[in-house]
């Protein structure tokens, strides 16, 4: 089969005024970015204020394993297959991050003939939105260390700052630094450190704000660091929020690019799923669901980790919940799940994807706990067999869920035209929707229900540490955000050896960290890597680009 | 008056579609990025192979003051000037770093009347072309510091690494810096800085290459450190000269904008004045002289610094030198030349502008002694007394040299049509244009020429690091390469204070860096900051924008 890049470099790919023009959209609506990338101003949207909003389908997965699971792909495939079914449907997808595009992943916007184009931009330097970040990130850090060195008028101790710098990049070196050395003129030395851009504060504001009034006040209450008697300093205590409000102001608008198979996509913002929400903007999916009839987008990894927080943070924000949820696995990561070994992958195991399946079925009772219609979608791949399929289907359906295979990374949108129609039917019905939680509980008992109701978890202990800041948490009057849980994605646990469905575990709570410019708390609950680091041959060394600028070595 | 964005945000901006009709290019010819602003792809310039390439006017200046002379702001003008003879013409200028935006500057693309539009983009993200070169340079930086910590297959010595990661942002903290702390996994521990973007070689290479391929391989001659036994080690010994020319595939194309008065503007690539040569790209002075039969650009600071280097350095890239030369100044610079002081300006003081004037003629015989057609343009401010003009004048004509007044930062290209009526009638004259130096001669020899017959210096030291580093440029093969010279902008000397036209000063070089990618050996003459700091209250403090976009605190 042909790469990524080949398939993405064979398409016949339209101008995106003809992918407006599909939603309504002229020529004078929309910001071009080159020939095939614009951008949707916010304003854009009072065009529609009539306008009913559109169906939301959540694509969701078991917990990854490195057998892959293809959710990105199988949510492009499934807009491309409602596309093909004749309806008004767009997707709305994160944008990849280049760190780990130059670092293992080589390109990351669905694969094979279910992908988003022009692929190159959309994995490089796209509409400039995650620089755009960036700057904003590290002019923050500089107003701050300028703060320090021209006389700390705010007060604020330098052993204490909670901000970081960030780089889109993969980069070991700059998680632990030393900045302001070399005597007076050069600033307060301090320890400080690096994160990878998508795991700033900035980025997850940039995708739960509104608008840019909202982005603004968000901006202003994000805490920096805290002063000498332990207060906490905010933007606006350094009051830039509105020079970084207007750093961010064209990054805010939603950027429209196309599938393979010319379907409208949305992809705007790319969140961590780990340290944050994980998932794309509020306005992009709150554009798209004005502009199409249906609209599919995603969670980051597992649906105990990006799809529950997709749940009880960004539907809060977006004023809307989904009115179906497909929860993504193949026979292979299910089998992993089951114990199988990577390398006995191919070979069949009937015993192992019951095994496996424990995972799934956590996955869909969650699902179906927050009142959701589900349905599991398979993304099939040769090595799946008959007796496997089988087996898979009669578990599922025996939970009353539908089950679909899909084949889109191989046939695009044709591939996901059954689990198109199952969705269609279930679309139909009125959904009843409950948050896991209510704001007004405790950020403690917010935690523990996760733990207990979403990942089967006994118990939550809280490390002195966390217990010190639960308690400032109360004091600050931010007992009533949402929880970030930042966890391993590989099990429903805190220890990513935990495969299928734990019980009995209990968790620790190492650290809260106040997210309050995203409005939620995250609790680590582990070591969570926010700076990732390069292998020792980079998926840089196979790429190129030719005279004429064509790229090579993206896959 | 108002505020120079005032005027941008009250102009009524043409479609970046109708700027291009003006210069022979369709809507398929170019990228748009927005309405106003668009790439001009390199094989465009196919289609003008047939035309002969326009007229070239260089616009540089007197040693600058604090009292401000106006360099872009005549460039602009002038060119808008041109326009309104009825000629074909474009301007090339630098694109602003936003680190001096966000600090002192608050914005730079001309002022008044005289400015290149849209002023908000332009000095905040623009195309994105710098955040792909900070990209690229700390790109490199991770590869470097991902070899280390891979068994250092290279032999690089930490203690020896060259290059440096850089932002876009005045961030003092970050000058001197440890990286690579924290334990085994995080990297090998060594001592690091950043740069500002401007100052990255990635700048410069962008700035002097003439196609994709070009590009590539100067990256690749990129010297980032040496091995533990002094041997170069480049961007081709890490194998990613091909990835790094990829995120700069689209940086490398000129940006399209227009004037205030809707002439055609190239606005590319920003490199700094002092660490690297300060002119916009060659790609972007090549591409205008394709589609314009006049065009104006300017160099960084001085003539005697970044004039001199356009001459020696970027013409030799270009392959087109000057067919005349712009000398800005003001009285009110003139006077502080003269000893005046910044709060006495003013106050009429003949004496002093006969004393500065020193400075003037010097930089007009500098120019005249590279063959060049020279002409004085004063930048008028309502404080220029009758007898102060008339002083300057008689001086100046003493010298055979033509002068005169502009206004166009009140009046637009009104304020400088004398100067292009008499620039017209040069440019029908043949130049007989001479380097400074051939590029035959040792390093050594190009200092002491630049030293002696530009600056007027009597003689030059070199440290014994410099001296050692000679040998090293020997042994390594560059001793052909041009000299950029890194000295104070406001002084002949490498010394800020000496001002006017200082005369049997001796001159230390300090250092000697090879850029080998940019095709330069810089002599440092002094310290040179290559990372700006902020102020006490940074110009960000004053900048905004609405909720519906609308930015204001840019001036």
């Amino acid at each position: 089969m042909k790469s990524d890049i080949e398939i993405a470099q064979e398409t016949a790919i339209c101008p995106i005024t003809t992918i407006a023009e599909k939603i309504g959209l002229t020529f004078d609506d929309i910001e071009l970015f080159g020939k095939y990338k614009a951008k949707i101003p916010l304003e854009v949207l009072e065009k529609f204020d009539k306008k009913a909003e559109g169906k939301l389908v959540l694509v969701t997965s078991i917990n990854p394993t490195p057998a892959g699971e293809g959710k990105s792909t199988v949510t492009v495939g499934l807009a491309d297959a409602f596309a093909r079914q004749g309806g008004s449907v767009m997707v709305a997808l994160r944008e990849p991050s280049l760190g780990p595009v130059m670092g293992i992943k080589g390109g990351a916007a669905g694969g094979g003939y279910a992908q988003v184009l022009p692929m190159e931009d959309i994995n490089l330097h796209f509409t400039g939105d995650i620089h755009a970040i960036t700057t904003a990130n590290n002019a923050i850090a500089a107003f701050l260390d300028n703060s320090l060195h021209q006389g700390n008028p705010l007060q604020i101790d330098p052993r204490r700052i909670l901000w970081k710098r960030v780089l889109d990049l993969n980069d070991r070196a700059l998680r632990h630094v030393t900045v302001g050395l070399g005597g007076p003129l050069n600033g307060i030395p301090r320890e400080d450190g690096f994160d990878i851009t998508v795991a700033s504060e900035v980025m997850a504001v940039l995708c739960l704000a509104t608008s840019i009034e909202d982005l603004k006040g968000r901006l202003g209450k994000i805490v920096i660091a805290q002063t000498y008697d332990r207060k906490p300093v905010t933007i606006d205590d350094l009051g830039v929020a509105g020079a970084i409000a207007m750093l961010l102001k064209d990054a805010l608008k939603p950027n429209l690019v196309q599938t393979i198979e010319g379907t409208p996509a949305l992809i705007h913002g790319g969140p961590f799923a780990n340290i944050a929400h994980g998932c794309n903007s509020v306005l992009a999916t709150k554009t798209a669901l004005k502009l199409a009839d249906i609209v599919i987008t995603e969670a980051g990894f597992g649906a105990d980790l990006g799809g529950e927080k997709f749940l009880d943070i960004k539907t809060r924000q977006l004023g809307k919940t989904p009115d179906a949820v497909v929860i993504v696995a193949t026979l292979r990561a299910l089998k992993m799940h089951g114990g199988v070994d990577k390398k006995e992958l191919t070979a069949e195991n009937v015993e192992a994807v019951k095994t496996g399946f424990a995972n799934l079925k956590r996955h869909i009772e969650n699902m179906q706990a927050f009142g959701l219609p589900v349905v599991v979608a398979i993304n099939q791949f040769a090595s799946d067999t008959e007796a496997e399929i089988s087996t898979l289907t009669a578990l599922v359906e025996a939970l009353g869920v539908e089950i679909s295979l899909t084949q889109v990374f191989a046939k695009g949108g044709e591939g996901g035209l059954a689990l198109a129609k199952k969705l269609s039917a279930m679309l139909q019905e009125k959904t009843d929707f409950r948050y896991l939680y209510e704001l007004e509980t405790s950020v403690s008992d917010k935690i523990n229900k996760i733990v207990t109701e979403i990942y089967g978890g006994s118990k939550v202990n809280f490390s002195v540490k966390a217990k010190r800041q639960l308690r400032e948490i109360s004091e600050n009057g931010w007992d009533n955000l949402p929880v970030c849980m930042a966890k391993t994605q590989y099990s429903f646990s805190d220890q990513a050896s935990l495969l299928a469905a734990p019980e009995g575990f209990e968790i620790t709570v190492r650290e809260l960290i106040p997210k309050i410019g995203a409005g939620f708390i995250v609790a680590l609950l582990g070591d969570i890597m926010t700076m990732p680091g390069l292998p020792k041959a980079p998926a840089a060394l196979k790429m190129d680009v030719s005279n004429d600028g064509k790229i090579s070595g993206l896959f």
